[in-house]
């Protein structure tokens, strides 16, 4: 593993074959693979490794895709107007907050609008965090980015105020995930703050991920979507997938006051990104307003358990806000295989940065199969010790 | 209008408003910015300006995105196993071809797929068709590629043995739809071959756009599939959207013997292009082995119906090979607002390279329409005259 402040090193040094194998591992939902070596394992096999609400597709959402089957003879709106127009009556009836069709950019999930934005943005120089979600460096290798990291400190893994150092003129942008991913720690808005004014101050774009905020009890505090306003210099992005359990619909969104570079980023790839079924699902999704309420309150029941359950067993977690749960277990080193044969995929973190083998995360599931998967844990752990 | 040889200027030159006009019209089937002007036109708009299949959706498809639905919680897989594999079964099957996983790039459309084409390859100099569908150009503005051009002959517009004069060491890349768009023209098989032998001899890599070869009664003739075995430097581009009428779920994919080029377009985008929806769809519609026929009669009925009918009225038009058809009318300017109040959207063709504004495309619609759109034609041609 790199140390602090070394540059990680790409594709090349890595040779072909570790850098696909990287790659293969880079996101949790990966049930493909294992259904590919164990075909049984589709009937019996419970999925930790992504975040996506326990409680699953909403009825609303289901019922538009059936309905948008009609229109989806058609190409779809290039331009989303009607998924955009939804999207701006949500944040001003939920939140007060007014946006324009023109500060979004939908995609094909929020990925979509990552790519888009390192292509349209086309930096030299970009500062991460370590750990981070991995899709922000897949993109920057498109364009040969180069990367800076700040290394959360490794008892913590909190972004602490010692970042707005890593924060310079030399840079063209910086990634913040927020709750960070695999932690689900959220940055303190008054640290937010200084860092939006600091990366304004010395011409740093700031993409701020909210992709999992959903989930946070306190939204509003922490979402910067409101700075939007008196900053031109954010890019904020948001998914449907966690919180309405659409992963597989695909869509996502990014929104930012900057409407040259919405506009730009929209030409960096094909002209209709977002399917017509997704757009019909994600408009049904934001009419369903008191939807994600009740998946927070699941979430954050469940989210208790589990912490119970694992300071219980002894184990080294995190206080997550997100709907997954980053934990350390030094032994035995086969837990992913131990896991996987009880039934239970779960996310190995060694290829994050800052992480190692030992790292794992884990999502906030149904209460059955966290309990499941609690009860699995303490087995293997019995016999270990054994 | 650019004159042969001629390089069209890009962006920079039509400055802001007119690069995003062009922008605006490069497609068909943007029936959301009539309906945007006129909510009314929703109910009686008949689209003729997007060449989806008449028949609509195969019941089959819809059926399977129904179906997927419990799935779609789940992240697709991003390697798209098993719509590969039905892919494969497909060529097998139906045409004897043999192809394999790592020959396949599924993407959201097979716009996707050309974008991840161009930002894979990079290509300094590309050889275009004039007039050809815009999507190449666009992507190729990202990589900044330098556009030869092979006008077809003002009369016949269809492509020629003297592009062979046109490939030569200094380019990278060569698009060839076939058959055409707009014209539906077909390039010979000889032709063809020829193409192939110097493309390969001179180093330009060759992507045959055959999203609209399903149309033509000869599809074994003219694809260049077969050919694959033999040469790498070849990428087929095939879609779902027009034959089993799905533009709006999005499918498309990509073939390539050169299996670094396919994992490396692979990774020129977010990790999950399609969605579970459309791998659904697309498995439900390669199952569906006769469907393809009865669209291809129904095409080539009507085809012939509207060719007699844009005869006998003298229209000059092109013999498509495929589900539209080009045809020029000098007079009156107007004749697409005409079109419009009578509830009938066309594809206007002056931003085509080597076309004007008395150039227009419809798309080879169910019976009824068609006949509506003659009498509507026809009662245009009356009223100018008289």
């Amino acid at each position: 593993m790199p140390k602090k402040g070394e540059t990680p090193q790409g594709d090349t040094l890595m040779g072909k074959g570790r850098a696909q194998e990287r790659r293969n591992m880079l996101h949790g939902g990966d049930i493909y693979s294992v259904f590919e070596k164990d075909p049984e394992a589709e009937k019996k096999l419970v999925d930790f490794s992504a975040n996506i609400s326990p409680l699953g597709m909403p009825e609303a959402v289901r019922q538009a895709v059936t309905a948008g089957l009609d229109r989806a003879v058609h190409y779809p709106d290039p331009k989303c107007r009607t998924l955009k127009d939804s999207i701006c009556r949500f944040y001003m009836e939920k939140r007060g907050i007014f946006l324009s069709r023109d500060m979004i950019m939908c995609g094909n999930g929020a990925a979509d609008v990552i790519y888009r934005f390192v292509l349209a943005m086309n930096p030299k120089k970009a500062l991460l965090l370590a750990p981070t979600f991995a899709e922000y460096e897949e993109a920057l290798k498109l364009t040969k980015t180069s990367l800076e990291f700040y290394f959360c400190p490794k008892d913590t893994l909190a972004v602490q105020e010692d970042i707005l150092e890593k924060i310079h003129k030399g840079l063209d942008v910086m990634f913040l995930c927020n709750p960070n991913n695999p932690t689900g720690l959220l940055t303190d808005p008054g640290l937010l703050k200084k860092i939006i004014e600091k990366t304004g101050r010395n011409g740093v774009f700031l993409v701020v991920d909210e992709c999992f905020l959903d989930f946070s009890l306190e939204e509003d505090r922490y979402s910067v979507i409101s700075d939007l306003s008196q900053n031109k210099h954010i890019l904020v992005l948001k998914s449907f997938t966690k919180m309405y359990g659409m992963a597989g619909i695909r869509l996502g969104y990014g929104v930012c006051r900057d409407r040259d570079l919405v506009e730009k980023m929209e030409h960096q790839g094909q002209t209709w990104p977002v399917s017509t079924l997704a757009s019909e699902a994600g408009t049904a999704a934001l009419l369903d307003i008191n939807y994600p309420e009740k998946v927070r309150q699941y979430v954050l029941r469940e989210r208790e358990y589990l912490f119970h359950a694992l300071s219980r067993l002894g184990i080294r977690f995190w206080h997550s806000h997100a709907n997954y749960i980053l934990f350390q277990l030094p032994d035995p080193a086969d837990f992913y295989d131990r896991m996987l044969k009880k039934g239970f995929l779960i996310r190995r973190c060694a290829n994050y940065w800052g992480l190692d083998e030992t790292f794992y995360r884990m999502a906030v599931n149904k209460h059955e199969d966290n309990m499941g998967f609690i009860n699995a844990l303490e087995d293997i752990i019995r016999e270990v010790s054994v």
